[in-house]
């Protein structure tokens, strides 16, 4: 673990933002409680989402249930291939991924993409050990192991479920109804935040790799053919890329360019996800994301899901890792077509034509009292045969006699007993299957990463100070209220203050212990970005002084216009400097 | 079902408010998707609750984990406890509710506290018969069958865990730490909102009985001795109480009284619970629940969980039906208690005291030398058992001999070798066990009561019209825009509009198909609470109309004030009157 990750675990602890759960019994790997802090600091997170993602696209949150039944991951793909490679050690029994052992014992990257069996052969070839006891694992089984959390629904084992390992899937399986609220027109959005589980082999790295976490989602559903993104809303922000082939060149690097070029010459190949890579820059910002240490990095042709097109990943650095923070794909139409597939369900849309076309269609309607006779218990496949080629080849009922394959063998019918014809059909649209474009965040991440990166370190007063230099919007804690001293009333006017603060809707800590040096520090700590102090002058004029985070600038403020004016900072309409 | 559960369901699914989960392949009971208008309506609440319990009452939120070690329900008590009795047919082999049966069947009420052997009595003498199939189930088995989600946490079944029933567990198991954080002062609450799972028999009444819900818990940690609740601030606030007692007179029924009456007069036993249920109701009312429609009833002594010393819950009225929505209890110290008793931690607070002060401590030091020859294996016995003699009874030392049980016989023991004592020793503070006051609400529940209390009907322009009188806080949308029609710039002003209000973080909803008229109507049964309309005048004068839902009354408003002047309206700051 790097200084920097252990230094913010720390932090994080200490202060509330967030601890491994279950300490009292020792702790169980992969699970995290986000404290006081952190929850209010993931809440305002997953608002600041939703205002972007959500309302300002004009797109539909929804939420649905995390246990699923077992027939949506038959259809998803999941039950069959949503596997990590697990790899067990004879002597202690404990379990590792096979491919994260070959990743830290030989400098390979990208292990996952290798097959078990060849990832067998690295860690006998390399003489790698177990990591918990040392002893050799040449010759171990690699083996799969699928990452869902099973359970039952209901009495007994009939009716397994299984704890959604992506929130996307309650999208996909609701398509047939959100489409209804969407009055059945493309595109259109729909985002959902929630839990999503997986029962990963090694969890590490804190945050990074949980059991349990948290992601936003958004499910945009798109027509292929006639859909294009309001590229022009973001076209001019620029993208710090680190596209597939710079990553595969010798001397490869990142590369900048603005969303337009990154469509015009092709280095992002489809236009939705680069419209969302910009939509997306800017929110990272927003929420204070360092961009210096934030890239946007291509999927290599190895590493994509099976589904996916094209994709690319947020990226952040933290500790000198990268950690994937978002991913933006194309699914194209897999999940709807495999859920139509499995369900028998209509997973489209009706897209009418501008006008009405007619269009001939070729049609059989053969003389069964012919073909009973003729060829007996094949002449339903016969009839079929003869369907079949009406539609792919009309021009082979042109002759006297045409030629169909059925059970196996080639039957020759008089074109008389067939009932060929050709009709004229009137048809006002056709169905479509929408595709669809994903940025799927990972909330618990992006927490980690905008802790990481507000950590900030300056001297005041000639001692050195810790704060998070988190933005207003998602801090904790808006403002902390302090009385200079608990006496001559001053107790009294701060509580009154932090209660019409409260009351005014704003996140309220009220301190009256310790020196009031050491109450900023605390406040600095969690990123509060204003503080209030109450003394003599404010109950000879009530004015109190506000002090903001960064500048440790402080100013005086009526009593009075305080909930509005911090209200107004917050939100950013404001600067300190203006008051 | 009642008319109006049928009416609500069917509004429900139409409009996006909930539908069951997975109705492609035909639905999985007692799971339930909020749609696009629901998830927003459920979100707003809670950030309601956030606002009213957490904010307001100073509290800290946390967000703890869905899966926790099997540990935690041992010590809780929910592994070996948390059954309902199950009841298979013999025929169908379809699964009851066995307390269910009887209560449908025979109009016993609260079967649920039936010992299971009664209740299987209870069935063979009602001869009561299988709901699915008819056949008669005399004879069956009642058994009892855990509620819990089960699964297994990493690879193999060596780690059971499961899914909470109840958010409460992960702010009980964490208590350790999160008594740090209040600096360890008591009191101080800790609330959480997120998902508890049970794997209810018979789900059922829609939002009312399902697997997978949401609660929003506070738990208050208190100082039994010393902590009392600032019942003043609620001491006014009227109360619609259905107490025990009335519930077991023959004529007895619901009581009006303040909060303080109830405390004086002793219909609430607890003060803690009297300040929530005065605060609860404040924020029933804000959100819109019909007080006609409302009570709060004391459960009965059989009712009570076995750790709650007095319980209430906030009962709504949908369809004819009583719905609990809401317990008030208190836990007193029973999950600390037990969780430190599994786990060996401490989980309590230290209470200094206003002084240090001086106790005499008996105390022993046994000569071993003696105990040794003279008690051979159960010299270490005896010692233990003197030490706790010196505690219990330190009078017994006066004598020449005491004589202890230890291995199950008596042994005499002279007291010079005992190394009898009595020390003096300063003590600062004491620790403290707090007790625990739980308002526990259900989220789904409350979100069905609303949306049933918000359901009404008038007539406008003649013709019958449905709409929901949400709340403007609640409401999934906030305003609707509509151009007049879509053509001579008054689509495209619209389109602006609708976007500068979202940028302001409105809830905004654009729509420009179909009759105005008809639009309103939509925006009515969503429960929008204002429409604005963009006319030819608008392009003169740059005004719209504002049209208010619940009287259909109209303004016009200028579009340049139009996010501020909604943002009033919303938070109640402003009426349409008095624009």
């Amino acid at each position: 673990m790097s200084d920097e990750t252990a230094a913010l675990d720390e932090l994080a602890r200490r202060r509330g933002f967030y601890f491994q759960a279950n300490s009292a019994y020792g702790g169980v790997a992969g699970f995290y409680v986000y404290g006081p802090q952190g929850a209010t600091l993931k809440a305002n997170l997953e608002e600041a989402w939703r205002d972007r993602f959500v309302r300002r696209e004009g797109h539909q949150e929804i939420e649905s249930p995390d246990i699923m039944p077992e027939v949506v991951f038959e259809a998803s793909g999941h039950l069959a291939g949503f596997d990590d490679m697990i790899l067990e050690c004879p002597e202690c029994g404990a379990s590792h991924r096979a491919d994260h052992l070959v990743e830290d014992g030989t400098g390979i990257e990208e292990a996952e993409s290798i097959p078990p069996e060849e990832v067998q052969e690295i860690v006998a070839d390399r003489g790698l050990t177990c990591p918990s006891c040392g002893a050799p694992l040449s010759g171990q089984p690699v083996e799969e192991f699928n990452l869902m959390f099973g359970t039952n629904i209901g009495p007994g084992s009939s009716s397994p479920g299984y704890l959604r390992p992506e929130t996307a899937q309650g999208m996909f399986v609701e398509f047939p109804r959100l489409k209804e609220y969407a009055r059945g027109q493309l595109p259109f959005g729909v985002a959902q935040i929630g839990k999503a589980y997986r029962n990963e082999i090694s969890p590490r790295r804190s945050l990074v790799r949980v059991r349990e976490f948290t992601q936003a989602e958004l499910e945009h559903f798109v027509d292929p053919e006639r859909d294009e993104p309001p590229i022009e809303r973001v076209a001019d922000v620029e993208l710090p890329l680190y596209p597939a082939d710079e990553q595969q060149a010798e001397d490869g690097g990142q590369v900048t360019m603005t969303v337009r070029e990154a469509v015009d010459r092709g280095v992002i190949g489809l236009p939705w996800i680069a419209y969302y890579l910009g939509v997306a820059k800017g929110w990272y910002e927003r929420i204070g994301v360092d961009m210096d240490r934030f890239r946007y990095r291509q999927h290599l042709a190895g590493e994509r899901a099976h589904y996916a097109a094209d994709c690319w990943d947020a990226e952040t650095e933290v500790g000198g890792n990268w950690i994937e923070v978002t991913g933006f794909a194309t699914r194209a139409d897999y999940d709807l077509r495999k859920h139509a597939e499995h369900s028998g369900e209509e997973f489209t849309v009706f897209r009418p034509y501008d006008e009405p076309i007619t269009v001939e269609r070729p049609t059989v309607d053969p003389d069964m009292s012919y073909l009973g006779p003729e060829f007996g218990g094949a002449a339903g496949d016969v009839a079929d045969a003869l369907e079949r080629l009406a539609e792919t080849d009309p021009d082979a009922f042109e002759g006297e006699t045409v030629t169909v394959e059925a059970d196996g063998e080639s039957d020759v019918v008089p074109v008389e007993v067939t009932g060929f014809a050709v009709e004229e059909v009137t048809e006002n649209g056709e169905h479509v299957r929408p595709h669809v474009i994903e940025p799927s965040f990972g909330v618990g991440r992006i927490v980690y990463t905008v802790l990481a990166h507000a950590c900030r370190e300056d001297t005041v007063d000639g001692e050195t100070r810790t704060y998070l230099a988190l933005p207003p919007e998602l801090a904790p804690t808006t403002v902390g209220v302090f009385p200079l001293m608990d006496k001559d009333g001053l107790g009294e006017r701060a509580r009154e203050i932090a209660a019409d603060l409260r009351r005014a809707g704003l996140s309220v800590a009220h301190d009256e212990s310790g020196a009031i040096g050491r109450r900023y520090r605390r406040q600095d700590e969690i990123g509060t970005p204003f503080c209030v102090t109450v003394d003599y002058d404010t109950l000879d004029d009530d004015t109190v002084t506000v002090r903001e985070r960064d500048t440790t600038a402080q100013v005086r403020v009526a009593a009075d216009d305080l909930a509005a004016t911090l209200a107004s900072l917050r939100a950013g309409d404001l600067a300190v400097d203006d008051l």
